[in-house]
Protein backbone atom coordinates (compact mmCIF):
# COMPACT_ATOMS: atom_id res chain seq x y z
CA UNK A 1 0.00 0.00 0.00
CA UNK A 2 1.29 3.53 -0.89
CA UNK A 3 1.62 5.76 2.17
CA UNK A 4 0.10 9.41 1.89
CA UNK A 5 -1.83 10.91 -1.14
CA UNK A 6 -0.70 14.56 -2.68
CA UNK A 7 -3.83 16.58 -2.98
CA UNK A 8 -2.67 17.18 -6.47
CA UNK A 9 -0.09 15.93 -9.06
CA UNK A 10 3.20 17.12 -7.85
CA UNK A 11 3.39 18.61 -11.91
CA UNK A 12 0.12 20.56 -11.18
CA UNK A 13 1.26 22.07 -7.80
CA UNK A 14 4.51 22.85 -8.47
CA UNK A 15 4.24 23.94 -11.70
CA UNK A 16 5.81 28.04 -12.96
CA UNK A 17 2.78 29.56 -14.56
CA UNK A 18 2.24 33.36 -15.87
CA UNK A 19 2.68 35.43 -12.96
CA UNK A 20 3.96 32.86 -10.65
CA UNK A 21 6.62 34.73 -8.85
CA UNK A 22 9.84 33.29 -6.63
CA UNK A 23 9.48 35.74 -3.85
CA UNK A 24 6.57 34.17 -2.88
CA UNK A 25 7.80 31.20 -2.60
CA UNK A 26 7.91 30.32 1.28
CA UNK A 27 10.98 27.57 1.04
CA UNK A 28 9.68 25.80 3.68
CA UNK A 29 6.33 25.32 2.50
CA UNK A 30 5.13 21.86 1.32
CA UNK A 31 3.08 22.37 -1.74
CA UNK A 32 0.57 19.76 -2.40
CA UNK A 33 1.07 17.70 0.73
CA UNK A 34 -0.05 18.48 4.08
CA UNK A 35 0.97 15.31 5.45
CA UNK A 36 4.24 14.61 8.19
CA UNK A 37 7.63 14.04 7.52
CA UNK A 38 7.02 10.52 8.53
CA UNK A 39 4.30 9.78 6.12
CA UNK A 40 6.05 11.57 3.37
CA UNK A 41 9.48 9.57 4.04
CA UNK A 42 7.55 6.67 3.58
CA UNK A 43 5.93 7.38 0.35
CA UNK A 44 9.37 8.14 -0.86
CA UNK A 45 10.27 4.66 -0.43
CA UNK A 46 7.07 3.96 -2.05
CA UNK A 47 7.34 6.21 -5.40
CA UNK A 48 10.99 5.07 -5.14
CA UNK A 49 10.38 1.40 -6.20
CA UNK A 50 7.45 2.88 -8.61
CA UNK A 51 10.30 4.81 -10.15
CA UNK A 52 12.42 2.38 -10.40
CA UNK A 53 10.37 -0.48 -12.40
CA UNK A 54 9.38 2.67 -14.81
CA UNK A 55 12.95 3.51 -15.11
CA UNK A 56 13.81 -0.23 -16.33
CA UNK A 57 10.78 -0.05 -18.43
CA UNK A 58 12.60 3.09 -20.19
CA UNK A 59 15.45 1.37 -20.38
CA UNK A 60 13.70 -1.74 -21.73
CA UNK A 61 12.14 1.07 -24.70
CA UNK A 62 15.37 2.36 -25.47
CA UNK A 63 16.93 -0.87 -25.72
CA UNK A 64 14.91 -2.36 -28.28
CA UNK A 65 14.50 0.90 -30.36
CA UNK A 66 12.29 3.19 -28.56
CA UNK A 67 13.79 7.00 -28.65
CA UNK A 68 12.06 8.38 -25.41
CA UNK A 69 14.28 9.91 -22.93
CA UNK A 70 13.92 11.69 -19.75
CA UNK A 71 15.82 14.89 -18.80
CA UNK A 72 15.54 16.66 -15.63
CA UNK A 73 17.63 19.74 -15.05
CA UNK A 74 18.42 20.56 -11.45
CA UNK A 75 19.19 24.21 -10.68
CA UNK A 76 19.35 26.01 -7.43
CA UNK A 77 21.82 28.48 -5.25
CA UNK A 78 23.97 26.78 -3.01
CA UNK A 79 23.40 24.38 -0.91
CA UNK A 80 19.44 24.28 -2.23
CA UNK A 81 20.35 20.13 -2.39
CA UNK A 82 20.87 19.56 -5.95
CA UNK A 83 23.63 16.66 -4.79
CA UNK A 84 21.25 15.42 -2.01
CA UNK A 85 18.85 14.68 -5.14
CA UNK A 86 21.27 13.31 -6.89
CA UNK A 87 22.37 11.11 -4.11
CA UNK A 88 18.77 10.29 -2.58
CA UNK A 89 16.56 10.48 -5.23
CA UNK A 90 18.56 9.34 -8.43
CA UNK A 91 20.14 6.94 -6.36
CA UNK A 92 16.86 4.56 -5.92
CA UNK A 93 17.43 3.84 -9.39
CA UNK A 94 20.08 1.28 -11.36
CA UNK A 95 22.77 3.26 -11.99
CA UNK A 96 22.88 1.98 -15.66
CA UNK A 97 19.74 3.74 -16.69
CA UNK A 98 20.84 7.27 -15.22
CA UNK A 99 23.39 9.76 -17.61
CA UNK A 100 24.68 12.01 -14.97
CA UNK A 101 26.28 15.35 -15.71
CA UNK A 102 27.57 17.81 -13.70
CA UNK A 103 28.52 21.72 -15.22
CA UNK A 104 30.45 23.78 -13.66
CA UNK A 105 33.08 26.30 -15.15
CA UNK A 106 33.14 25.90 -18.58
CA UNK A 107 36.90 24.12 -19.50
CA UNK A 108 39.07 25.85 -21.65
CA UNK A 109 37.48 23.32 -24.88
CA UNK A 110 34.23 24.35 -23.88
CA UNK A 111 34.80 27.69 -24.09
CA UNK A 112 35.91 27.76 -27.52
CA UNK A 113 32.23 26.52 -28.45
CA UNK A 114 28.92 28.21 -28.10
CA UNK A 115 27.12 27.27 -24.76
CA UNK A 116 25.18 24.89 -25.91
CA UNK A 117 27.64 22.73 -27.41
CA UNK A 118 28.39 20.58 -24.20
CA UNK A 119 25.06 20.50 -23.28
CA UNK A 120 24.08 18.90 -26.85
CA UNK A 121 26.94 16.33 -25.95
CA UNK A 122 25.59 15.42 -22.31
CA UNK A 123 21.91 14.63 -23.35
CA UNK A 124 20.84 11.40 -22.56
CA UNK A 125 19.91 8.45 -25.20
CA UNK A 126 17.48 6.53 -25.87
CA UNK A 127 16.01 4.72 -22.53
CA UNK A 128 18.16 6.69 -20.34
CA UNK A 129 16.96 9.23 -17.42
CA UNK A 130 19.53 12.08 -18.00
CA UNK A 131 20.25 14.58 -14.55
CA UNK A 132 21.73 17.82 -15.15
CA UNK A 133 23.52 19.09 -12.17
CA UNK A 134 23.55 22.99 -13.29
CA UNK A 135 22.63 23.37 -16.89
CA UNK A 136 22.66 25.52 -19.66
CA UNK A 137 20.69 27.79 -17.64
CA UNK A 138 24.14 29.06 -15.86
CA UNK A 139 24.75 30.85 -18.79
CA UNK A 140 21.69 33.05 -17.99
CA UNK A 141 21.95 32.83 -14.26
CA UNK A 142 25.73 33.61 -12.78
CA UNK A 143 26.71 34.83 -16.45
CA UNK A 144 24.17 37.86 -16.31
CA UNK A 145 24.73 38.55 -12.53
CA UNK A 146 28.46 38.31 -13.09
CA UNK A 147 28.08 40.17 -16.26
CA UNK A 148 30.85 37.38 -17.91
CA UNK A 149 29.18 38.36 -21.18
CA UNK A 150 27.51 41.47 -23.11
CA UNK A 151 23.75 42.10 -22.05
CA UNK A 152 22.86 42.24 -25.76
CA UNK A 153 24.54 38.35 -25.99
CA UNK A 154 22.77 36.86 -22.53
CA UNK A 155 19.61 38.26 -23.69
CA UNK A 156 19.30 36.08 -26.91
CA UNK A 157 19.86 33.08 -25.01
CA UNK A 158 16.08 32.70 -23.53
CA UNK A 159 14.43 32.41 -26.93
CA UNK A 160 17.49 29.88 -27.83
CA UNK A 161 16.99 28.04 -24.70
CA UNK A 162 13.14 27.59 -25.95
CA UNK A 163 14.14 26.72 -29.37
CA UNK A 164 16.72 23.95 -28.24
CA UNK A 165 14.93 22.70 -25.66
CA UNK A 166 11.67 22.17 -27.90
CA UNK A 167 14.08 20.54 -30.33
CA UNK A 168 15.12 17.96 -27.72
CA UNK A 169 11.76 17.51 -26.63
CA UNK A 170 10.75 16.62 -30.15
CA UNK A 171 13.31 13.95 -30.84
CA UNK A 172 11.94 12.32 -27.79
CA UNK A 173 13.22 13.58 -24.77
CA UNK A 174 10.48 14.87 -21.61
CA UNK A 175 12.27 17.34 -19.94
CA UNK A 176 11.61 18.21 -16.57
CA UNK A 177 13.11 21.48 -14.94
CA UNK A 178 13.36 21.69 -11.10
CA UNK A 179 14.30 24.87 -9.22
CA UNK A 180 15.22 24.12 -5.60
CA UNK A 181 14.32 27.25 -3.78
CA UNK A 182 16.18 27.84 -0.17
CA UNK A 183 15.94 30.31 2.09
CA UNK A 184 18.99 32.68 2.60
CA UNK A 185 18.59 31.84 6.70
CA UNK A 186 18.47 28.28 5.75
CA UNK A 187 21.65 28.86 3.68
CA UNK A 188 23.24 30.24 6.24
CA UNK A 189 22.65 27.23 8.39
CA UNK A 190 24.12 25.07 5.91
CA UNK A 191 26.82 27.17 5.24
CA UNK A 192 27.90 27.22 8.45
CA UNK A 193 27.87 23.41 8.87
CA UNK A 194 30.11 23.12 6.52
CA UNK A 195 32.40 25.06 8.52
CA UNK A 196 31.42 23.17 11.41
CA UNK A 197 32.26 19.86 10.20
CA UNK A 198 35.79 19.14 9.22
CA UNK A 199 34.23 15.68 6.89
CA UNK A 200 32.58 19.13 5.39
CA UNK A 201 35.12 21.67 4.64
CA UNK A 202 35.56 19.96 1.25
CA UNK A 203 32.07 20.86 0.09
CA UNK A 204 32.72 24.85 1.05
CA UNK A 205 33.88 27.43 -1.30
CA UNK A 206 34.62 30.93 -0.11
CA UNK A 207 33.00 32.02 -3.18
CA UNK A 208 29.79 30.95 -2.18
CA UNK A 209 29.61 33.81 0.24
CA UNK A 210 30.47 36.29 -2.80
CA UNK A 211 27.52 34.49 -4.26
CA UNK A 212 25.32 34.70 -1.22
CA UNK A 213 26.32 38.63 -1.17
CA UNK A 214 24.22 38.66 -4.72
CA UNK A 215 20.97 37.29 -3.70
CA UNK A 216 18.78 39.95 -4.81
CA UNK A 217 20.33 39.97 -7.94
CA UNK A 218 20.12 35.66 -8.36
CA UNK A 219 16.65 36.04 -7.36
CA UNK A 220 15.86 38.51 -10.07
CA UNK A 221 17.98 36.54 -12.49
CA UNK A 222 16.13 33.10 -11.67
CA UNK A 223 12.80 35.39 -12.03
CA UNK A 224 13.52 35.90 -15.93
CA UNK A 225 14.74 32.17 -16.13
CA UNK A 226 11.21 31.15 -14.76
CA UNK A 227 8.89 34.02 -16.67
CA UNK A 228 11.03 33.65 -20.38
CA UNK A 229 11.44 29.75 -20.38
CA UNK A 230 8.36 28.09 -18.88
CA UNK A 231 7.32 26.46 -21.75
CA UNK A 232 4.74 23.99 -22.43
CA UNK A 233 7.36 21.29 -23.93
CA UNK A 234 9.86 22.25 -21.14
CA UNK A 235 8.21 23.65 -18.06
CA UNK A 236 9.83 24.40 -14.63
CA UNK A 237 8.75 23.33 -11.32
CA UNK A 238 9.67 25.85 -7.97
CA UNK A 239 10.11 23.04 -5.38
CA UNK A 240 10.69 24.47 -2.00
CA UNK A 241 13.76 23.17 0.13
CA UNK A 242 14.31 24.17 3.20
CA UNK A 243 12.88 20.60 4.14
CA UNK A 244 14.96 18.10 2.79
CA UNK A 245 12.12 15.32 2.39
CA UNK A 246 9.92 17.41 0.90
CA UNK A 247 12.26 18.83 -1.51
CA UNK A 248 13.36 14.84 -2.23
CA UNK A 249 9.70 13.29 -2.52
CA UNK A 250 8.80 16.60 -4.75
CA UNK A 251 11.41 15.60 -6.94
CA UNK A 252 10.27 12.13 -6.71
CA UNK A 253 6.59 12.41 -8.00
CA UNK A 254 7.89 15.13 -10.38
CA UNK A 255 10.14 12.03 -12.37
CA UNK A 256 7.45 9.40 -11.36
CA UNK A 257 4.70 11.07 -13.22
CA UNK A 258 6.62 12.16 -15.99
CA UNK A 259 7.33 8.57 -16.55
CA UNK A 260 3.76 7.37 -15.58
CA UNK A 261 3.55 9.84 -18.55
CA UNK A 262 5.35 8.06 -21.21
CA UNK A 263 2.69 4.73 -20.85
CA UNK A 264 5.63 2.45 -20.79
CA UNK A 265 4.85 -1.45 -21.70
CA UNK A 266 7.28 -3.72 -21.60
CA UNK A 267 8.53 -4.48 -25.21
CA UNK A 268 7.46 -7.20 -27.68
CA UNK A 269 9.98 -10.47 -28.48
CA UNK A 270 11.74 -9.85 -31.59
CA UNK A 271 12.51 -13.48 -31.69
CA UNK A 272 10.16 -16.83 -31.49
CA UNK A 273 9.93 -17.28 -28.09
CA UNK A 274 8.52 -20.92 -28.35
CA UNK A 275 11.24 -21.81 -30.66
CA UNK A 276 14.15 -20.25 -28.21
CA UNK A 277 12.82 -22.75 -25.75
CA UNK A 278 12.77 -25.47 -27.80
CA UNK A 279 16.30 -24.21 -28.44
CA UNK A 280 17.79 -23.90 -25.15
CA UNK A 281 16.18 -27.32 -23.40
CA UNK A 282 18.05 -29.00 -26.68
CA UNK A 283 21.24 -27.93 -25.15
CA UNK A 284 23.42 -29.24 -22.25
CA UNK B 1 27.40 -3.67 14.70
CA UNK B 2 28.59 -5.57 11.68
CA UNK B 3 26.55 -8.30 11.05
CA UNK B 4 29.12 -11.60 10.06
CA UNK B 5 32.90 -11.21 9.63
CA UNK B 6 34.39 -12.95 6.71
CA UNK B 7 37.16 -16.36 7.42
CA UNK B 8 39.80 -14.15 5.59
CA UNK B 9 39.51 -10.34 3.37
CA UNK B 10 37.71 -11.33 0.58
CA UNK B 11 40.81 -10.10 -1.83
CA UNK B 12 42.60 -13.33 -0.22
CA UNK B 13 39.74 -15.59 -0.30
CA UNK B 14 38.95 -14.76 -4.14
CA UNK B 15 42.34 -14.22 -5.87
CA UNK B 16 43.38 -15.59 -8.69
CA UNK B 17 47.00 -17.06 -8.32
CA UNK B 18 49.25 -19.20 -10.24
CA UNK B 19 48.13 -22.25 -10.99
CA UNK B 20 44.18 -21.53 -10.01
CA UNK B 21 41.95 -23.18 -12.51
CA UNK B 22 38.34 -22.07 -13.54
CA UNK B 23 37.30 -25.69 -14.31
CA UNK B 24 37.93 -26.63 -10.38
CA UNK B 25 36.15 -23.72 -8.90
CA UNK B 26 32.44 -24.48 -7.51
CA UNK B 27 29.92 -21.45 -8.99
CA UNK B 28 27.79 -22.47 -6.24
CA UNK B 29 30.22 -22.15 -3.37
CA UNK B 30 30.84 -19.02 -1.12
CA UNK B 31 34.63 -18.76 -0.34
CA UNK B 32 35.60 -16.76 2.63
CA UNK B 33 31.92 -17.09 3.69
CA UNK B 34 30.63 -19.94 5.53
CA UNK B 35 27.48 -17.91 7.41
CA UNK B 36 23.68 -17.75 6.37
CA UNK B 37 22.36 -16.19 3.24
CA UNK B 38 20.29 -13.81 6.18
CA UNK B 39 23.63 -13.05 7.46
CA UNK B 40 24.94 -12.43 4.54
CA UNK B 41 22.18 -9.86 3.31
CA UNK B 42 22.94 -8.30 6.68
CA UNK B 43 26.47 -7.35 6.46
CA UNK B 44 25.76 -6.09 2.44
CA UNK B 45 23.51 -3.37 3.90
CA UNK B 46 26.26 -2.50 6.52
CA UNK B 47 28.62 -3.09 4.41
CA UNK B 48 26.91 -0.79 1.80
CA UNK B 49 27.10 2.07 4.29
CA UNK B 50 30.59 1.45 4.72
CA UNK B 51 31.44 1.64 1.26
CA UNK B 52 29.13 4.81 1.12
CA UNK B 53 31.58 6.79 3.36
CA UNK B 54 34.48 5.67 1.97
CA UNK B 55 33.72 6.64 -1.93
CA UNK B 56 32.56 9.71 -0.28
CA UNK B 57 36.26 10.25 1.32
CA UNK B 58 37.64 9.30 -2.39
CA UNK B 59 35.16 11.99 -4.00
CA UNK B 60 36.25 14.74 -1.78
CA UNK B 61 40.03 13.38 -2.14
CA UNK B 62 39.37 14.13 -6.19
CA UNK B 63 37.90 17.47 -5.50
CA UNK B 64 40.76 19.00 -3.28
CA UNK B 65 43.97 17.89 -5.87
CA UNK B 66 44.05 14.02 -5.16
CA UNK B 67 44.54 11.93 -8.07
CA UNK B 68 43.41 8.82 -7.19
CA UNK B 69 40.10 6.37 -8.12
CA UNK B 70 39.37 2.96 -8.11
CA UNK B 71 38.31 1.02 -10.96
CA UNK B 72 35.83 -1.97 -10.80
CA UNK B 73 36.46 -4.12 -14.04
CA UNK B 74 33.47 -6.80 -14.08
CA UNK B 75 33.40 -9.63 -16.72
CA UNK B 76 31.30 -13.03 -16.78
CA UNK B 77 29.35 -15.10 -19.19
CA UNK B 78 25.69 -13.90 -19.95
CA UNK B 79 23.59 -14.38 -17.28
CA UNK B 80 26.87 -13.99 -14.63
CA UNK B 81 24.87 -11.23 -13.00
CA UNK B 82 26.75 -7.94 -14.19
CA UNK B 83 23.74 -5.81 -14.37
CA UNK B 84 22.73 -7.39 -10.92
CA UNK B 85 26.24 -5.75 -9.88
CA UNK B 86 25.59 -2.62 -10.98
CA UNK B 87 22.14 -2.43 -9.89
CA UNK B 88 22.85 -3.44 -6.19
CA UNK B 89 26.13 -2.80 -5.42
CA UNK B 90 27.19 0.04 -7.30
CA UNK B 91 23.58 1.25 -6.67
CA UNK B 92 24.60 1.55 -3.02
CA UNK B 93 26.68 4.87 -3.79
CA UNK B 94 26.04 8.32 -5.01
CA UNK B 95 25.94 8.32 -8.33
CA UNK B 96 27.98 11.47 -8.33
CA UNK B 97 31.13 9.67 -7.61
CA UNK B 98 30.51 6.59 -10.25
CA UNK B 99 31.37 6.78 -13.51
CA UNK B 100 30.18 3.59 -15.59
CA UNK B 101 30.59 2.47 -18.85
CA UNK B 102 29.22 -0.70 -20.33
CA UNK B 103 31.23 -2.01 -23.30
CA UNK B 104 29.13 -3.77 -26.55
CA UNK B 105 29.71 -4.70 -29.83
CA UNK B 106 31.98 -1.71 -31.13
CA UNK B 107 31.02 1.09 -32.95
CA UNK B 108 31.79 2.03 -36.72
CA UNK B 109 33.85 5.02 -34.53
CA UNK B 110 35.94 2.82 -32.33
CA UNK B 111 36.46 0.64 -34.57
CA UNK B 112 38.22 2.89 -36.24
CA UNK B 113 41.05 2.99 -33.43
CA UNK B 114 42.91 0.52 -31.43
CA UNK B 115 40.89 -1.55 -29.00
CA UNK B 116 42.43 0.24 -25.59
CA UNK B 117 40.87 3.65 -27.27
CA UNK B 118 37.69 3.23 -26.09
CA UNK B 119 38.96 1.86 -22.78
CA UNK B 120 41.18 5.32 -22.04
CA UNK B 121 38.19 7.14 -22.88
CA UNK B 122 36.49 5.53 -20.04
CA UNK B 123 38.67 5.64 -17.51
CA UNK B 124 37.28 7.46 -14.36
CA UNK B 125 38.59 10.96 -13.49
CA UNK B 126 40.28 11.30 -9.68
CA UNK B 127 37.99 10.98 -7.50
CA UNK B 128 35.62 8.36 -8.98
CA UNK B 129 34.63 4.63 -8.77
CA UNK B 130 35.19 3.67 -12.59
CA UNK B 131 32.50 0.40 -13.30
CA UNK B 132 33.21 -1.10 -16.60
CA UNK B 133 30.40 -3.48 -17.50
CA UNK B 134 33.03 -5.62 -19.89
CA UNK B 135 36.02 -4.17 -20.95
CA UNK B 136 38.85 -4.52 -23.08
CA UNK B 137 39.07 -8.06 -22.53
CA UNK B 138 36.54 -8.63 -24.60
CA UNK B 139 38.72 -8.81 -26.87
CA UNK B 140 40.55 -11.62 -25.85
CA UNK B 141 37.78 -13.53 -25.37
CA UNK B 142 34.80 -13.06 -27.81
CA UNK B 143 37.43 -11.97 -30.48
CA UNK B 144 39.88 -15.08 -29.52
CA UNK B 145 36.61 -17.50 -29.67
CA UNK B 146 34.58 -16.32 -32.59
CA UNK B 147 38.51 -15.79 -34.40
CA UNK B 148 37.18 -12.12 -34.95
CA UNK B 149 41.12 -11.01 -35.72
CA UNK B 150 44.11 -13.48 -36.30
CA UNK B 151 45.67 -15.38 -33.38
CA UNK B 152 48.99 -13.01 -34.07
CA UNK B 153 46.66 -10.43 -33.40
CA UNK B 154 44.66 -11.38 -29.85
CA UNK B 155 48.22 -13.22 -28.77
CA UNK B 156 50.01 -10.21 -28.01
CA UNK B 157 46.93 -8.92 -26.57
CA UNK B 158 47.72 -10.33 -22.92
CA UNK B 159 50.92 -8.04 -22.70
CA UNK B 160 49.73 -5.33 -23.92
CA UNK B 161 46.84 -5.20 -21.41
CA UNK B 162 49.34 -5.74 -18.69
CA UNK B 163 51.06 -2.73 -19.84
CA UNK B 164 48.13 -0.76 -20.28
CA UNK B 165 46.88 -1.46 -16.52
CA UNK B 166 50.55 -0.35 -14.75
CA UNK B 167 50.39 2.82 -16.36
CA UNK B 168 46.49 3.29 -15.07
CA UNK B 169 47.95 1.96 -11.70
CA UNK B 170 50.62 4.15 -11.95
CA UNK B 171 48.57 7.42 -12.60
CA UNK B 172 46.91 6.45 -9.34
CA UNK B 173 44.16 4.16 -10.10
CA UNK B 174 43.32 0.99 -7.71
CA UNK B 175 42.47 -1.91 -10.16
CA UNK B 176 39.66 -4.50 -9.15
CA UNK B 177 39.07 -7.39 -11.92
CA UNK B 178 36.16 -9.45 -11.13
CA UNK B 179 34.90 -12.28 -13.42
CA UNK B 180 31.59 -13.84 -12.05
CA UNK B 181 31.21 -17.34 -12.74
CA UNK B 182 28.21 -18.55 -13.52
CA UNK B 183 27.23 -22.58 -14.00
CA UNK B 184 26.01 -23.69 -17.22
CA UNK B 185 23.03 -25.30 -15.08
CA UNK B 186 22.10 -21.72 -13.54
CA UNK B 187 22.55 -19.91 -17.07
CA UNK B 188 20.23 -22.17 -18.51
CA UNK B 189 17.38 -21.33 -15.53
CA UNK B 190 18.48 -17.65 -15.81
CA UNK B 191 17.73 -17.82 -19.65
CA UNK B 192 14.35 -19.72 -19.47
CA UNK B 193 13.29 -17.11 -17.19
CA UNK B 194 13.72 -14.69 -19.83
CA UNK B 195 11.88 -16.83 -22.07
CA UNK B 196 9.21 -17.46 -19.64
CA UNK B 197 8.02 -13.75 -18.49
CA UNK B 198 7.26 -11.40 -20.70
CA UNK B 199 8.75 -8.46 -18.94
CA UNK B 200 12.12 -9.95 -19.62
CA UNK B 201 12.09 -10.65 -23.47
CA UNK B 202 14.22 -7.23 -23.96
CA UNK B 203 16.68 -9.06 -21.52
CA UNK B 204 16.88 -11.81 -24.29
CA UNK B 205 18.99 -12.06 -27.15
CA UNK B 206 18.75 -15.58 -29.11
CA UNK B 207 22.42 -14.99 -29.93
CA UNK B 208 23.08 -15.79 -26.41
CA UNK B 209 22.32 -19.39 -26.90
CA UNK B 210 25.34 -19.56 -29.93
CA UNK B 211 27.36 -18.24 -27.06
CA UNK B 212 26.58 -21.02 -24.40
CA UNK B 213 27.00 -23.66 -27.32
CA UNK B 214 30.49 -22.71 -27.13
CA UNK B 215 30.80 -22.79 -23.60
CA UNK B 216 34.36 -24.50 -23.57
CA UNK B 217 35.82 -22.72 -25.59
CA UNK B 218 34.91 -19.14 -23.41
CA UNK B 219 36.67 -21.43 -20.57
CA UNK B 220 39.68 -22.01 -21.88
CA UNK B 221 39.33 -17.98 -22.90
CA UNK B 222 38.47 -16.82 -19.31
CA UNK B 223 41.11 -19.42 -18.23
CA UNK B 224 44.08 -18.18 -20.47
CA UNK B 225 43.31 -14.52 -19.47
CA UNK B 226 43.42 -15.61 -15.53
CA UNK B 227 46.64 -17.12 -15.85
CA UNK B 228 48.62 -14.01 -18.40
CA UNK B 229 46.65 -11.06 -16.83
CA UNK B 230 46.49 -11.39 -12.93
CA UNK B 231 49.28 -9.81 -11.56
CA UNK B 232 49.79 -8.11 -8.18
CA UNK B 233 48.91 -4.41 -9.89
CA UNK B 234 45.63 -5.18 -11.63
CA UNK B 235 44.29 -8.98 -10.17
CA UNK B 236 41.75 -11.14 -10.93
CA UNK B 237 39.04 -12.30 -8.50
CA UNK B 238 37.17 -15.32 -9.37
CA UNK B 239 33.92 -14.91 -8.23
CA UNK B 240 31.40 -17.08 -7.74
CA UNK B 241 27.90 -16.14 -8.93
CA UNK B 242 25.24 -18.65 -8.51
CA UNK B 243 24.43 -17.56 -5.20
CA UNK B 244 23.63 -13.94 -5.99
CA UNK B 245 23.55 -12.62 -2.57
CA UNK B 246 26.64 -13.94 -2.73
CA UNK B 247 28.44 -12.53 -5.54
CA UNK B 248 26.79 -9.07 -4.19
CA UNK B 249 28.71 -9.42 -1.32
CA UNK B 250 31.76 -10.55 -2.27
CA UNK B 251 32.04 -7.91 -4.47
CA UNK B 252 31.31 -5.02 -1.96
CA UNK B 253 33.79 -6.26 0.05
CA UNK B 254 36.56 -6.65 -2.74
CA UNK B 255 35.51 -2.63 -3.70
CA UNK B 256 35.50 -1.80 0.35
CA UNK B 257 38.70 -3.48 1.05
CA UNK B 258 40.17 -1.65 -1.82
CA UNK B 259 38.72 1.90 -0.90
CA UNK B 260 39.97 1.15 2.78
CA UNK B 261 43.35 0.32 1.32
CA UNK B 262 43.73 3.94 0.28
CA UNK B 263 43.57 4.84 4.30
CA UNK B 264 41.71 8.17 2.93
CA UNK B 265 40.75 10.95 5.70
CA UNK B 266 38.95 14.02 4.38
CA UNK B 267 40.84 16.76 2.92
CA UNK B 268 41.91 19.68 4.96
CA UNK B 269 40.43 23.33 4.65
CA UNK B 270 42.34 25.43 2.29
CA UNK B 271 40.99 28.58 3.02
CA UNK B 272 40.49 30.19 6.90
CA UNK B 273 37.91 28.43 8.58
CA UNK B 274 37.87 31.01 11.59
CA UNK B 275 37.96 33.81 9.11
CA UNK B 276 35.28 32.28 7.00
CA UNK B 277 32.32 31.74 9.81
CA UNK B 278 33.41 35.67 10.78
CA UNK B 279 32.51 36.55 7.16
CA UNK B 280 29.32 34.16 7.01
CA UNK B 281 27.75 35.79 10.31
CA UNK B 282 28.15 39.22 9.26
CA UNK B 283 26.03 38.81 6.31
CA UNK B 284 21.91 39.17 6.34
Amino acid sequence: MTAGRWDEPAHEALRVRAGTRLADLDPGSTPGWDKSRETGEQRLVDQGERLSELQERLFADGRSGGTRSVLLVLQGLDTAGKGGIVRHVIGMVDPQGVALRSFGVPTPEEREHDYLWRIRKALPGPGKIGVFDRSHYEDVLVVRVEELVPRAVWETRYDEINAFEAEVAAAGTTIVKVALVVSQDEQKERLRERLERPEKYWKYNPGDLDVRAKWPAYLEAYQAVLDRTSTDLAPWYLVPADRKWYARLAVTELLREALDGLELGWPAADFDVEAEKRRLDSMP
